[in-house]
């Protein structure tokens, strides 16, 4: 096991209130942090020292146009700190190295090699992250932590994935210690759906934020943003939509989930059977994630070609999904779909043409706008929101026993 | 046109805070007063003056165990001012009285005359609110104003029922305005659901303050209340759950709604009508939604007499309504659900017995324990909901613009 190297000094309370100050408004001064926090003279003095002793924060030129002697503004050091973040999808695994900016230096997507296999997983992602920092060339002393997002069910304040319908063989894998103990990092572990959301939030323009993620990979999930907020549910496991029933009239598939139910609609596993049944592909192996996501790029290839069966088939799944969104906007009341994650650039050809009007038909309460778009963080959204989670919680003034490793 | 005479001065930002507090912490004395809300000693005894004239607090007798000048408790006056709450059903009209201190005074049920004649409802609530202050003996300029709880969907910045499926002919009706115009009162109209949930949060003693509320009425809706706040949804109609298909083998009914829907498993139109297909009971007219309500009691009694074709429907129903509260508890990671609405008391001998098992079965994160319950409150649930948000709009420090016909 590594050492645990963070030595940054992140432990205190007041100090995070002032670098949650400067992330939010860069360029203020020592004056402006006073009032703004209400700590006093002394406490911002000591404080702005340590932060730019840390090389967190630095001094930037002043403006000039203040009477008198010049206040000087204080930024953010964009290098002087990074995490990092991993979406493990049974298919794919995306990593990224995150700056204390919240700007995204550099993403890898890379196949999950035997997703059966957790220890395998685990090597696997360590690697990426040793890899990701090398090649950013970052002082891994500067690297808080480090992100999973994950499908669930998870028991996130013990960092244990439960029993993903999505990941045979990871039944109460401990995979935040395993991680920490492979890195040498502090590790956190979130949903997918969850650490998606917490990145779109973050790059939204619409002034509502709010919103239904829904997520589209090797499984499908939802999260939820009110009023800013990413709702997580009582036990962290939002967001569980995979058995909504959206077309009763489906066919029973030679498949595990619920017949007509969403997961049954559009997951790659489901797409592919049912193009195996028209013969517009063999049937892959339907324990490798790997020959089902080939499988279902082939699927929508061929639909981008022209092809009939195929185009019927995503047509098909499109109109299903829209039934399950429209079970979503209907309970919650919600104006805004987003949709993202590994699945989605394959399939948003297709659906975007037809999913508003669509999702709009199954409406309850009219609406005269819906917004129905692509995430606009795009396919690395899950591993940037893990990312962001821990940023948040190194930096972000509060209390939390989510992490294991802390220095 | 009669004279909207409220004569209570309850404009005041600050007043609001100090009433607040003391409907919070009752017996605090000025100096906590002071302490609490950061208000001068001169503010807080210019307010509580003002508050004492109009008979909204009072002075108690303080416990002397303090050394030197005792302070003197100041309490609510529980007479000092009301709310009437009234709920709209197609089928059953609720009215209640509610004082200053949270209590229901009077409450009454009635059949809803004509629910498809809107002025015929308009001219009956403001005769049972008239009615029910009258006997109360409540000084009516101590009526702070009407909450109206009605199915949606609604515009409650505007105070309009827009096109409700369980209303017809109440398409764009401005019922608030109708009823301050037929009242004198100032009126705010919400959703029955939010309503509800509103009631049902305040009598809750679950520490999480996390639930899904289910509304079975003439028509099914849902609220959902997460950390101790009632989800309202972007445009306050959140809770549109009858189109969620609960049975993909449901038969076609002969009527509007979604086949296999939340509704149509439910409501009582769709019950009477599969009792009816099976000769249990004649077929009610269907326009008429006092014959579909004792048609519906019919059918209930028949299963508590023990009929083995009505206790069939019975058990039918419940497990539908199980599969719709998976998709919400699977959806929102909530561990609670609560049962309530006008026709709640006449299934809950059939549902109570077999829901919580069947609801279990429908998790898609395993749970040690959840709670499906029904309503603390009871029957008056969301008249009572309305009748506390004309409260907290008049006595919660914050600015609102729902009401018309404030003096």
């Amino acid at each position: 096991m590594r050492r645990g190297s963070n030595q940054l000094r992140l432990a205190d309370f007041n100090q995070a209130v002032v670098l949650d100050v400067l992330r939010r408004s860069p360029g203020v001064s020592r004056a402006d942090l006073r009032r703004v926090s209400g700590l006093s003279s002394q406490t911002i003095s000591n404080i702005t020292r340590r932060l730019i002793d840390d090389g967190l924060i630095r001094e930037t030129t002043p403006g000039g146009s203040a009477r008198g002697r010049p206040s000087i503004p204080l930024v953010i050091d964009r290098d002087g700190a990074f995490s990092v973040g991993v979406h493990i999808d049974p298919a794919r695994l995306t990593t990224v190295l995150l700056d204390l900016d919240g700007e995204v230096r550099l993403q890898r997507q890379q196949r999950t090699p035997q997703a059966t296999n957790p220890p395998e997983v685990t090597a696997t992602i360590a690697a990426s992250v040793d890899s990701i920092i090398d090649e950013a060339g970052v002082d891994r002393d500067r690297v808080l932590g480090l992100g999973i997002a994950t499908p669930g069910p998870l028991d996130v304040q013990a960092g244990v994935i439960l029993d993903p319908p999505q990941l045979p063989n990871w039944r109460n894998v401990k995979l935040r210690a395993d991680l920490h103990h492979a890195t040498g990092l502090p590790v956190l572990l979130d949903k997918d759906v969850t650490a998606a959301a917490t990145a779109e939030l973050r790059s939204s323009t619409d002034a509502t934020n709010a919103f239904v993620f829904l997520y589209l990979g090797s499984g499908v999930g939802a999260s939820v943003v009110l009023d800013n907020q990413v709702l997580r549910g009582s036990t962290n496991n939002i967001g569980e939509v995979g058995d909504i029933i959206v077309d009763p009239d489906a066919e029973q598939l030679e498949w595990t989930g619920r017949r007509g139910g969403l997961a049954a609609a559009c997951v790659p596993e489901a797409l592919v059977i049912q193009a195996a049944h028209v013969g517009l592909l063999p049937l892959p192996n339907l324990n490798d994630y790997l020959a089902i996501d080939d499988a279902c790029t082939a699927l929508c290839d061929l639909a981008s070609a022209g092809d009939g069966g195929a185009v019927r088939i995503l047509r098909r799944a499109a109109g299903r999904v829209a039934v399950g969104l429209g079970v979503l906007m209907n309970l919650l009341d919600v104006p805004r779909v987003v949709v993202g994650g590994p699945l989605w650039s394959r399939l948003s050809e297709s659906f975007l043409r037809v999913l508003p009007e669509l999702v709009t038909r199954e409406l309850v309460v009219a609406r005269e706008h819906i917004v129905v778009e692509g995430s606009a963080v795009g396919e690395h959204v899950a591993a940037q929101g893990a990312a962001e989670l821990v940023m948040d919680h190194f930096l972000a003034p509060r209390a939390s026993a989510l992490m294991v490793g802390e220095s």
